[in-house]
């Protein structure tokens, strides 16, 4: 049994499948290259046969990714895995996830199918799949729900066939550790040919215990690779947080013996930039990456840590990219100080545009603002336009007004496809007058589901970061914008959500 | 062994330990009120001897709630436990919860003291205690870290002497489910006078594992009490979330098979008030209490969803008192079906004139908004100025203005005890001029640690509620304010925070 631990992040396939977490694929793909940054073993890029969109995506990081082996997810049929094979032939090296559903629940209210079908099915469908690529991961969706006869015969068949990794979900999270270990530890007793495959476990924190049940399946199960998310993104309460299993393994080496690849340095940053993508925020007492996962407030604790850091210290915030020291750059940093503390903030940008546009974005606020903090510069890499080239809806500028007993006021310039267009309006409250100054031109008729602010650096000199989620027709996108100016930023937010709601239509209609 | 597990809610104390969370002796009472409403066992009110304030807060729940304990935190010393005592004389039922380092870290770098000692001072802390109540809880601070042999023979003593309760802390976050239940199980085997104790556990969030530890120390070690907080609040990671707790033992009875005695309906409106009055904000995925909990996106999992619910549920979002019909009231709606809503969603005032002023607000806010959800009612009453009658600073009204290219510029006029006043100033932003407009009258000369808008129900349109959060010399504080007009919301917040920093000088100076 190798003693390292895999680490496969599907913040991308499944912590994208939470409400209102949808990216783009300049997104995925600048999420992706953080992962490669932070040692992932495998990146689950998405669901290639789930739409054009995915498949791109899914393509374009296989091809731009390097070290990280990238997977596609599949269900059980030829079609879907052949599209995933597609997606993947730019990959250095390229994995095919593919499942279906083995839980007597499942089979029969969802697939309608017999168990019989279900488990010709899977073995078929790995069959398939070892001809395209040598890397197949098998998952029985709902495994831990599943009767356990027929999962060992179903899993005992697909490696048979082929498959490298056997991965077993609690996909609703009704696991408890002790269980969910025996249940792995069960299979692989069970299962003769259990050792030609590699255990993985996949654990959802529907009742907050994703991170222990994936590591008693590593513990007393012996899994070797354990998926994941930053942030514990994922549907309904998420997935286990890459940021927590990964800090556990570290921390109580003494239990767990085992080596993870994962270079912990990046997690921080990783977590904002998923965080600011997908609009999802973070909670201040959120293990690891949590504001105050490294502070301090009572007295007993304060007095304790100024006379010995561990006595109630077991990480150190450094290690997982916590830095203290957070003033950076100001007015008179060059572009050359600026591409370096982009670097050392895990941001690539794609082209030597971007970091002009960037840069010029930059020094604006530079003009506005004394000191640049890490969080500012990483909102304003977030910031739509500074990527977005040929957006169809950008924003100009606007004015708005607001006093007691008279209704906000505002008037939005902005460019509809190159044009200049300037709507007005008046609302609730200044940023709704904003909005619908640009709702009153565009029309769109989307409906508001989410809009949220983001706390940066704590006051409110700095800038400040409104995320806007859209739906129209069930297609459901965020919007970012920041600027000094929550009003201002408010109305960027609502243009980016514009813009994406305008690309994801014309992918749908590429599709037919 | 009782099969009823004993829910001990600490986020009056522990949660209120987070930096910045912490709250009012109002703010206390009417969280108090809700965990009685939920039925906890145990309310830990507070740590008398830390402050006068704490003190009265501690005094003050014990003298309202009447259905659940009520406990005060206290260091092993007769001072402390006296004060405790006292506070607590007006409880229906009081326990004091006294704790001292038992760690060799700690004993040496924090107390300076030898295990001898130690032992010695456990032992006459809690004989001083039995005298003055009956119901005693220790805690061997550290304790999983500590010795073995040497834990067993204070926990020995204590018990002789009459502890009825003996908690075991992982206080730094580094236990593992497997071997924190052996921890608990093997003192309970070595401690001949085990069995004349209730076992407790309390665990910190830090490696993401705290539900699952405290559960381990209840399956495996055989623990019957659980220590929690609402949100998982708590220094660092925080602690163990009561919802996840209470809900994994209830979801998973057939495993567990222990009674909780929580009427898990009242779970959400714990929630939000805890995130409202602390300004911490809870995650989309955070588990039961998150946004997104019961939500689901990807077609596959909508799908399953239609066609049969318990394939991706294992927990009904009624159950814990999510509400699918949110809208509420309107413009029409009466003084009585304002309260009546106000009940149903577990908020009580103190007296008639609240309940006047808060529907005042209500009146004030359907004139601007067609529909009232119960997020804008919970926001609403959430608002410093319903419950606050003789503040020092009021909010009268205000302008703002921002153009793109100019600054922005805010003035706001409001009263610093009953006297208006008259503010100007420009600033970054809108929000930034309004509140630079009101420190330049005040000059309290604070620093802003964090400003955060909570969403209220996703929409523009709604009110926005802001939480600031101050510091000056040392003490920290957090405002609320709310207004479907963003800056408005800012300024009433700003205010709200110079209030309560102004009230805990007051009660400082009191103190000498």
């Amino acid at each position: 049994m190798s003693d390292k631990l895999i680490i496969f992040d599907t913040t991308l396939r499944d912590g994208e499948q939470s409400p209102g977490a949808s990216m783009t694929r300049d997104e995925k793909l600048r999420i992706a290259r953080q992962l490669e940054r932070l040692r992932v073993d495998v990146i689950e890029a998405g669901f290639a046969a789930s739409s054009n969109g995915d498949f791109e995506a899914v393509q374009t990081i296989a091809n731009a990714i390097k070290d990280s082996t990238i997977c596609s997810l599949s269900r059980a049929n030829d079609r879907d895995i052949a599209r995933a094979a597609e997606a993947l032939k730019g990959a250095n090296s390229g994995r095919i996830h593919t499942f279906i559903a083995t839980s007597p629940l499942h089979m029969e209210k969802k697939l309608r199918m017999t168990p019989d079908q279900v488990f010709e099915q899977a073995k078929q469908s790995v069959r398939f799949a070892r001809n395209l690529v040598g890397d197949i991961e098998f998952s029985p969706e709902d495994g831990y729900r599943s009767d356990m006869d027929f999962l060992c015969r179903v899993l005992e068949a697909v490696i048979a066939e082929g498959a490298t990794t056997i991965n077993v979900p609690d996909t609703v999270g009704y696991a408890v550790p002790e269980l969910y270990g025996n249940f792995i530890k069960t299979l692989r007793e069970r299962i003769p040919n259990s050792d030609k495959a590699i255990w993985s476990v996949h654990c959802h924190n529907d009742l907050g215990m994703a991170v222990a049940n994936s590591l008693a399946g590593v513990k007393i199960g012996g899994a070797r690779q354990v998926e994941c998310t930053i942030n514990g993104l994922g549907e309904r309460a998420g997935n286990c947080s890459l940021e927590e299993v990964v800090m556990a393994v570290k921390t109580r080496r003494d239990y767990f013996g085992l080596d993870v690849g994962i270079d912990a340095s990046h997690i921080v940053a990783a977590s904002r930039m998923v965080s600011q993508t997908t609009g999802f925020v973070v909670q201040p007492n959120k293990a690891v990456v949590g504001a105050n996962a490294f502070a301090h407030a009572s007295g007993i604790h304060q007095d304790g840590v100024l006379k010995a850091r561990d006595t109630y210290e077991i990480m150190r915030a450094e290690d997982v990219g916590w830095t203290t020291n957070k003033i950076v750059l100001g007015k008179l940093s060059g572009r050359n100080a600026f591409k370096q503390r982009l670097q050392d903030l895990g941001v690539v940008l794609e082209s030597e545009t971007e970091i002009n546009n960037a840069f010029a974005k930059f020094k604006e606020l530079a003009d506005r603002k004394s000191e640049i903090f890490d969080e500012d510069i990483l909102a304003l890499v977030s910031d739509e336009s500074v990527t977005a080239e040929k957006e169809q809806f950008g924003f100009v500028s606007m004015s708005q007004h607001s006093e007691t007993g008279e209704r906000p006021q505002a008037s939005v310039v902005f460019t509809v496809a190159g044009k200049e267009m300037h709507g007005q309006s008046d609302g609730n409250g200044p940023v709704d007058a904003s909005l619908k100054a640009i709702e009153a031109i565009v029309k769109s008729g989307a409906e508001m589901v989410l809009y949220s602010v983001n706390a940066i650096s704590g006051s409110t000199e700095s800038q400040g970061e409104v995320t806007v989620r859209l739906q129209n027709s069930g297609r459901v996108v965020n919007g970012v914008g920041s600027d000094p100016d929550i009003v201002v930023a408010s109305a960027k937010a609502y243009l980016s959500a514009l813009n994406k709601l305008q690309s994801k239509a014309d992918r749908v209609a590429a599709q037919g």
